[in-house]
């Protein structure tokens, strides 16, 4: 919701509606202290707005005789600058124009935070739990074991099951790689994947020096896969069914890698072909490249930057209007939600190749360039075109949100603390109806930053002239260049204080999910990068 | 124009067809070396465009019977992500429907660069020449005298005269307030005219300290006009029209100032309805507001951000709706050219009421934020709507190309270097047209940057580890963070050398005009912050 923040927080109506303890949410959701101050506040508002979505999305399915299919489509390392709706495009050498008609006719979010790195992105619109809570809070890398999607958690795909839907993954799936965590032991009827992007596909003892990664040379540790001979086998794209033994597709090879997203598009349109008829409705992820450094498709190198990230970026574009043409040309793009979301910032250690964001901070990081992401929404007919909220939404909310318009809030389990909040209303009613004014911005282990309304409270600040705290306008200073403004100092301290001690207070009632990985043995005599002693050509008696 | 730079340029191609000496211009303008080795290569080219440019300029004319009207609105301190196009708008707290609108349907300049600051941009638009040429290379400042917009520059006004315009200039003219500078001297029928902005309307004797400035506070030296009872006489919004003593219209004062961009917007749609039925041409000048730190209008302090800033920006594209409507209401739209530019960077001085970009630098730098900024041209019927040109495009280039399209390119003088080079082609024919692929970046005396295709090279380079040079690849880098990928180093050596030294060689042969101001006397006695010896009220005797 729209709040004007000094008002609001200083006024005495929410003071004195808000107990100040932590109380339980309405419904058998367990969500964080802030949420449920809101939703006591907003009770008659937020009721009558769910009624409204409730009538909605009723009509819709007496008219197509089943819930809405849903698409969600998660590009990798896109910065919130990168399309060509939020300034880029063009400007960065890679026009997005299906991405951005995707915008045009649907819901533009301009101020959607995902978590600051792949896994824990994903794990997080999964299970709509911060990753500090789910226990994915690091990026899974080859070689470990015992880490990933705890079977224990309840993913988005387990509750559509529970509605009836048919569920399908295509793609990168980057939560672990053991049995289980494969997509099909976690609520995906089927599913085609790969555990990772880069580091999967070139350390593999079957790379070569020589292999082409996309025909962008570069600079540092990034210009070659590598390294040649390398002894641990990183496997391949996986298939399977629901309670089958996952096989291998093909196995990683760079090749392959180039045409990545093409080849995960090609399988989504078929499953979409496939399903479309059914009296199931389906949901079907599409978790593509997007910015992600090695690779480029042979039909996109010509882009005006010359990068692997603006091929990647304009092929990645082509797909999703692929996947819109599929969803039109079949007739059932009226009962279809289709959200594209990146998954974090841009990762610099690979630039030019690696994303960008004119928002400084990158992926690991909670700077705004890291977690402010560009996101949309599009359901012809259900959301007004060319909408551009301001709403805050965080990338748990989409967990939250798909389980409200499936119509099942209720099998959301109750034991556990839930950070996504519902955000139908926002979707269907439009600007205004976010469920949140505050999102808590963690890094790995560590709580880095809180947002309230236009105030992010950065809990790890950086001038030195400003050690107790770096308050920033974001509205005012998206780029968080000048901390503590007078009028926002003046209520960070303890109206940030009291949000972030009820949020802690709250882990101790609902602890973390311990996840601990471990890394496999292999033949660890390899020297990969061994110099040999060097012994001039040319030498001289003296 | 369009051109891959490193084929372009090591190629052979063009190597041999240009002699590598400085050439003449074919015309009798004298152009940089720069453009006269483009000129040259590209002659069948751009001789075809100009010719189909010429076509439908005279089909128009055969149409409304005369010249097309121009409409140039300049806005203040406006950072090239400040409009909703841009990826501003909402996200700083003051949305843009008009411009965004405008924007829409024009031509929206993607790599419009301005000259670093307010006054050097006002000149080079109107001379066609970088600040450093026409001698007007700082800001003017209140109690200057002998400084400005010489009487010896040739305007566009006074070239748009001779093709039979009636020219009108309204607003902020900043380019000197002594007989010579009156824009009624300098080409133009008739004006009402502000010197500058708040340093003006405040450093006045009349300032009082509680006076209105917007109605939000902020730190440092800008939270309050002053100093009260300063002596010297800042004047007032003078109004003239051609061989007649200007009058005063009213002295500054801050209750003026906050509704400005409004009362300018009067006056300029005042003289279109004017002047819509006459058989002369119009050329009108609407030099408003938009982030210019003090002052906001009343009716628009409501914005989410609540700063000066966002009041501006959301009054002045308000203002510009108005003129918009206005020739739309009068049936002249088809028969009228509207430009609309920022005329530098944001001022961080004020922040957070002196306008944003998201690109680092600002106004006084020629880093991007200080340069690059949003310009959008507007021609129903004559610019295709929705283009988006990434061709770059300098200040400068307004004057020659309205010069262009008034058919008065032959009265341009021969007997000075003239910056500006004609975009009618790129406005006409659409984006790949400019005949430009390179920007010198002057800060006042000195040249600081030159771009040419996606390289900018810093010749004042600020990286310890990067002492020789440091060259950015913008559309890899557009915040330049990423000094010397190695694939543009390469060139950007040799290849900017051989531009500067042409350019630097073309000022020994056209030397710039040397302006020089001095102030004013006045009563020096006064001391404005007089701290009076402070003696304790209480105190006590022991």
């Amino acid at each position: 919701m729209r709040m004007k923040l000094i008002s609001t927080v200083l006024g005495a109506a929410i003071s004195a509606s808000m107990s100040g303890t932590i109380a339980q949410s309405q419904s058998q959701i367990v969500h964080d202290a802030e949420f449920v101050r809101l939703e006591k506040h907003f009770a008659e508002q937020w009721s009558a707005d769910d009624n409204l979505v409730r009538e909605k999305l009723a009509a819709l399915e007496e008219k197509f005789g089943k819930k809405p299919n849903i698409v969600y489509i998660m590009a990798d390392d896109v910065g919130y600058t990168e399309l060509g709706s939020y300034g880029g495009g063009k400007v960065r050498g890679a026009p997005t124009a299906n991405l951005d008609r995707l915008a045009d006719e649907g819901m533009r979010f301009l101020s959607f935070y995902s978590e600051v790195e792949c896994s824990p992105s994903r794990g997080a619109v999964m299970t709509g739990r911060h990753p500090i809570r789910n226990g994915l809070f690091n990026i899974t890398l080859p070689g470990q074991v015992g880490f990933g999607l705890a079977g224990e958690e309840v993913t988005i795909a387990e509750l559509l099951s529970e509605a009836g839907y048919y569920n399908g993954f295509f793609g990168k799936w980057h939560m672990g790689e053991e049995e289980e965590h494969y997509p099909t032991n976690q609520g995906f009827d089927e599913a085609e994947w790969s555990e990772g992007n880069p580091p999967w596909w070139v350390n593999n003892k079957d790379a070569k020096a020589a292999d082409d990664i996309g025909g962008f040379t570069n600079r540092t540790l990034m210009n070659h896969p590598g390294p040649e001979g390398f002894p641990y086998e990183t496997g391949g794209v996986m298939h399977a069914k629901k309670g089958e033994e996952p096989t291998m597709v093909h196995p990683y090879t760079m090749e392959k890698y180039n045409t990545y997203d093409s080849d995960v598009a090609d399988r989504v349109i078929e499953f979409i072909e496939r399903r479309a008829d059914s009296d199931q409705p389906f949901f079907v992820n599409f978790w593509g490249k997007g910015n992600h450094f090695w690779g480029a498709h042979p039909d996109f190198r010509d882009t005006p930057a010359g990068t692997n990230t603006a091929s990647q970026m304009v092929e990645h574009d082509y797909n999703t209007g692929r996947i819109l043409k599929t969803l039109t040309d079949l007739g059932i793009a009226e009962n279809t939600l289709v959200i594209w979301n990146s998954d974090n910032g841009p990762m610099y250690t690979a630039h030019p190749h690696g994303g960008y964001s004119l928002l400084p901070g990158g992926k690991g990081e909670t700077k705004e360039g890291g977690v402010r992401v560009p996101a949309i929404a599009w359901w012809p007919g259900m959301i007004e075109p060319g909408q551009e909220p301001m709403d805050l939404v965080q990338i748990t909310d989409w967990f939250t949100t798909m389980a409200s318009i499936a119509g099942v809030m209720d099998q959301i389990p109750g034991d556990r603390i839930i950070d996504g909040v519902d955000q139908s209303a926002l979707l269907l009613l439009g600007e205004g109806k976010s469920k949140r004014d505050y999102v808590f911005h963690y890094n790995r282990e560590n709580l880095e930053a809180v947002r309230k309304d236009q105030i992010k409270l950065n809990l790890k600040p950086t001038n030195p002239a400003f050690k107790f705290f770096e308050a920033y306008n974001i509205y005012h200073d998206p780029a968080e260049r000048f901390p503590n403004e007078l009028e926002n100092g003046f209520w960070a301290g303890p109206g940030m204080s009291r949000i972030i001690q009820e949020h802690m207070a709250m882990i101790q009632k609902y602890p973390h999910r311990q996840v601990v990985g471990k890394y496999r043995e292999f033949d660890t005599n390899f020297d990969p990068e061994a110099t040999p002693v060097y012994a001039p050509k040319l030498t001289v008696d003296w």
